[in-house]
């Protein structure tokens, strides 16, 4: 009953977000990392009727034979895909289409859900809900992307502003050096990647409980932060040239005063709130600038129970590589993850475009050192 | 009253076009090339709503300020605008909003068109039809690429094959040496390209009366024309092995059966049939295989009065430059034409895509040697 | 007799100008349309072995086989062949082994240069001769790239200034209007491309006995020539903005006094001299602000015999395209000319940098429009 | 004296290795990463005069002023640099000038080596010969890649081979778990970033005492492991996609027998010797293939005293980062090591091209995931 609970109400939460959207702002795709949102939706609803529908029922018919074809993201066990950045190509199938789609695997997934008793499907209709939730992340990611990079910068909603919020707590917490042990121990769901329980030595470190606002942020600014080649990373750096990069992501100055785009529109930059749309690049940087340093991954597992946290995906020291006895699981849902391990930084935390309880402390996050478009932020170490 | 009629049906057929799309199909952008129809519908009505409305009221107020620099194309003189390839990054505007504006602008317009005694203005209402006509046949040729390209090749309407015509005539008509009068001389509309009516001389040739078929075309290639260099200019050898090209445009082999897509879907190739959506390129190699040659533009409007002619642009050996006298117009309105005049080949003639009464034995088309998605054939001299 | 003294004279010629270069010049590759010296040496060479030596002695042994792989410069017919951005990676085989290699073709080719009676062989060493007179020219035009490019910018023999010559005359020459005859119709060598001798009808016309001078383009500059979209072809616009570009090839302004980097040292500019190193966009935009216009290459070869001429090769306003009747000749040289037809413009004359007596009036020079290497320069018609 | 003798024996064996080049092997640059080998002499001679001979000596006069600009390689904090990718585009300064700029700053150096007490004077000459081994090195590499990427794959010198080198060992070792000390804790030289000294808890583990051979390696390709994307990383998959990688760097099938580019020659690979230039996601995916994976590089570091090592830069599964409390030196020469910690693997060990004693267990040499020009193996663990 709780699992058909759970898959209603996450179900529904998509299609929520979607109520602000025009027909038009679900096809169009303006970045390779952006996908259109009603590939997103198409895409999810896939997962299910591909792992689910088609797993334990092998007269199932499809909806389309041609969607495992089109939505398919990145399960090359599964078959061939659309790349990427073609997906903004689709015109058809339309979005109503999309939506009977999602009506029609819901239908189906509610008629049985309840009856399923083996655990290892139960178990892969709980990830295909955690991947919805991902993907509800994504969803106003993308949007704010495609909204934030049109020449009017549409409102998405006046209720979404998401980057308002500010720091509670103004203090840091010390922690003695030790082994502790890092790693999903708890019951209830986690990813793969937080598996392999293991211990790790960290030697004493005193962490921020707060996070870096936009007014510290200018104050590296307008001390020249984006032009101090000795504050950068070599790659950083090359980067920020080529890109004339020179602040967060969706800032414009205008009229000598820093503004930023919001979903809920353009808005004078709120000093006190917490920082948001940083690269690692730009989180290293401003890092030294205040010769302090980013926690590592294990830092702030550490001290996360005694951390505020929440309001945004935070940028860790630490590269996204496998734990001590990573088991890539057999099949297509083993591509989840694991196949990522390599030039990424983890990012612990959750942020406030995450869904509600789509995070855990040992939770964790990974992008580019060079991404902005997650709601991504700082806290430092001494 | 004519001009009047004239808009109103030349506006109106742009929208009967559009009955036959979905509303996404209106926003993305699947090449720099092919503009999203949500754009040609609004530049069009820009093109209205800046030369004429804003010109003859100084009060007029705009349907959207911003709409002059989202929707201009390529008049530098107005002011800054959307880069071509970033037309399909904005969803908003949305169709809709394009619709009212049409209609905003097409009441204003209707409203004093037959009071207008200014010729120069009449003359830009004349132009701003004609432009309308182009961007009918872009909006066309635009629709076909992006549906085309769509991995489930979707049927626009059953009634749009545009492909099917075949040759009449079968013979070829000779002409005589000698000094010939060339450039647009009668009353009515032309564009500035036209102007400047001059002599050349040109030497007796014999043009064929009909253009290049389907079948003769897959002669050509079995016969390895696209494996053959001797056949090739030097950069369109490069490009069709850095492309992969082998065959026209849209076309694909099934079970080893050619097939073609068309707005009807996708069909077996009609052998018989005129060949379409040709490179100059290939154009030109399809000449040397056949050991003939394309006509020249002189060549083509010499012969134009006794040819049968208007199912595909044909490529002409001329480059597009300017006639002798060939004048600028100020402003504007001046950046028509002149300003392509480099790295492009004349085509004459029209398509089955070409609005009706767009084109004279005059009209000069041009487009780069490797575009495809036109309408475009090949008619042979010896 | 007079072929084996040509012989001798030529491939002489083209040693004399390496004695200024260090043994490193020989061998980087700059830029992909500027081949390494060692390269030039080598394919000239080549040609010689494989049109003339192999073909009047199937005995004969090659100096070395891989150099038909690696000194082919476009020959598709003659097999494959190293890219030509990739010549630059070959450091071996060494500068010597290339002088070496240039010894014994030319001892082998003076052993029996006397004997030939074969017109086809003679009419081939002739055209090998041409051949390699056109390196000379490219040597001279790729070395001055190459240090031009340095950052040192060092001298590559004083006595090679090549910039400096002044207009002799300063009038204009009118012609009528009339039916002529182009191409070249004496005894004596001509290309491919100038055969196909045939009438064109040219309207009156008067041409500068002069060309546009360094003085003349900085008032140009200074007018913001560079800055005027409205004087630009739409191509050349966005080439200026891609690449920067606000002076000719090799010009740099130094404590506000414009120099330029010629082969004998950067000099301040002589403001007399005739402007070089000029692109077809820029001689275009450069003609449009004056309100005059380039001369078609028919109008050029008509008023030639009255003109002075052989400072710059002068870009024309034809496109480069086949004569009425060109027909390519059979096997490997019959890609000497045709293939390139398409994209280009043709410049007539000469330059400083070319040849003794390897130009005439019917001369048709090709380049694309972008290209400044070469000593390209202006002459204006009203 | 023994500094002094240190200088001059190291100095000595990089002029040692050019020896066999010829004059236009040292100027050419045949990939961004691969310097010309005139550039590493003077790169390497600019760090003795810059950081020596101008800090001692505020008269000290430049052997010339534009090398600090030529030669410089990414030290921001010294002055503007010629771009890494336009090293091969000067062929001036000659390599003639560039030996005698060598003997101008080894004459100085050795004039008061023995005279210097300033530590940290002493320090930098010290840091100094440990780059010139760095770069004897990348010279080894650099010229491997530009002969091994000839057309022509010319012997650099028969006693050159490199890469024929065997396990001596074939067992494997076993280390418990625990905390165990890493980093540098002896007298001696060692980099900025091998300082830091912490603690790690390490699981027990154990590792190969052997490296993979060419046969291991050609048994997985005869496995199909370049075309299974379950074994390898998402990137490393599109990376041998996208670059139709399908074999080690240097591999030939001919004749249906594998051979290798060695510099002292093509060769038939040797089977029992040890496989080199692999890249890390080559190594990965063989790790995966045997159910294996890489060491981290503290397990590496722990295991070292009881390995044979020594034959190739082995990949470790660890991310090249910061130590817990790594402080940047101040100045230019704290850019040589930090400022890189993004997006590269840690290599432990050293390889056949390494300079003698130019290794330690606490080394961390570092790469890209796709770099192979080095001489990189593969041991695996348990």
């Amino acid at each position: 009953m709780q699992l058909k609970e759970n898959y209603k109400k996450i179900r529904t939460a998509t299609i929520a977000f979607c109520n602000h959207l025009e027909i038009e702002d679900f096809a169009i795709q303006v970045a390779k990392f952006a996908s259109p949102a009603k590939w997103h939706l198409a895409h999810t609803t896939w997962f299910f009727e591909t792992f689910i529908l088609k797993e334990i029922d092998k007269n199932y018919l499809e909806f389309d034979a041609n969607f495992n074809y089109l939505f398919n993201s990145y399960y090359n066990n599964v078959g061939s895909r659309v790349l990427q950045n073609n997906r903004g190509n689709m015109s058809r199938p339309s979005t109503n289409t999309i939506f009977e789609y999602r009506k029609h695997v819901d239908a189906k997934m509610l008629a049985v859900i309840d009856r399923i008793t083996d655990q290892k499907i139960i178990d892969l209709i709980v990830l295909g809900l955690q991947h919805e939730q991902q993907h509800q992340e994504l969803l106003v990611t993308d949007v704010k992307y495609m909204l934030g990079h049109n020449p009017l910068l549409p409102t998405f909603a006046d209720t979404y502003n998401l980057v308002a919020h500010k720091n509670t707590a103004h203090t840091s917490i010390k922690t003695a050096a030790g082994v502790y042990t890092i790693g999903h121990q708890e019951k209830g769901f986690c990813y793969d990647n937080e598996l392999g329980v293991h211990k790790v030595y960290v030697a004493d470190f005193e962490i921020d409980n707060y996070l870096v606002t936009n007014r510290d942020f200018i104050d590296f600014i307008e001390a020249g932060g984006y032009t101090d080649f000795n504050l950068w990373l070599d790659e950083g750096w090359s980067w920020i040239q080529d890109q004339k990069i020179n602040a967060p992501m969706y800032w414009h100055k205008i009229n000598n005063q820093w503004h930023y785009y919001t979903l809920a529109g353009l808005q004078k930059i709120d000093l006190d709130a917490v920082l948001c749309h940083i690269s690692y690049f730009e989180a290293n940087a401003f890092a030294t600038f205040k010769n302090k340093r980013l926690p590592t991954e294990f830092e702030w597992e550490i001290a996360a129970k005694k951390l505020d946290w929440g309001l945004r995906w935070e940028w860790t020291n630490s590269a996204y590589l496998p734990y001590p006895g990573f088991v890539t699981a057999n099949g297509a849902v083993g591509e989840y993850n694991g196949k990522f391990m390599s030039n990424k930084m983890v990012l612990r935390g959750a942020s406030t475009a995450t869904s509600a309880n789509h995070s855990r402390h040992t939770y964790r996050n990974f992008f580019s050192a060079t991404d902005r478009w997650q709601f991504t932020g700082i806290r430092l170490v001494k």
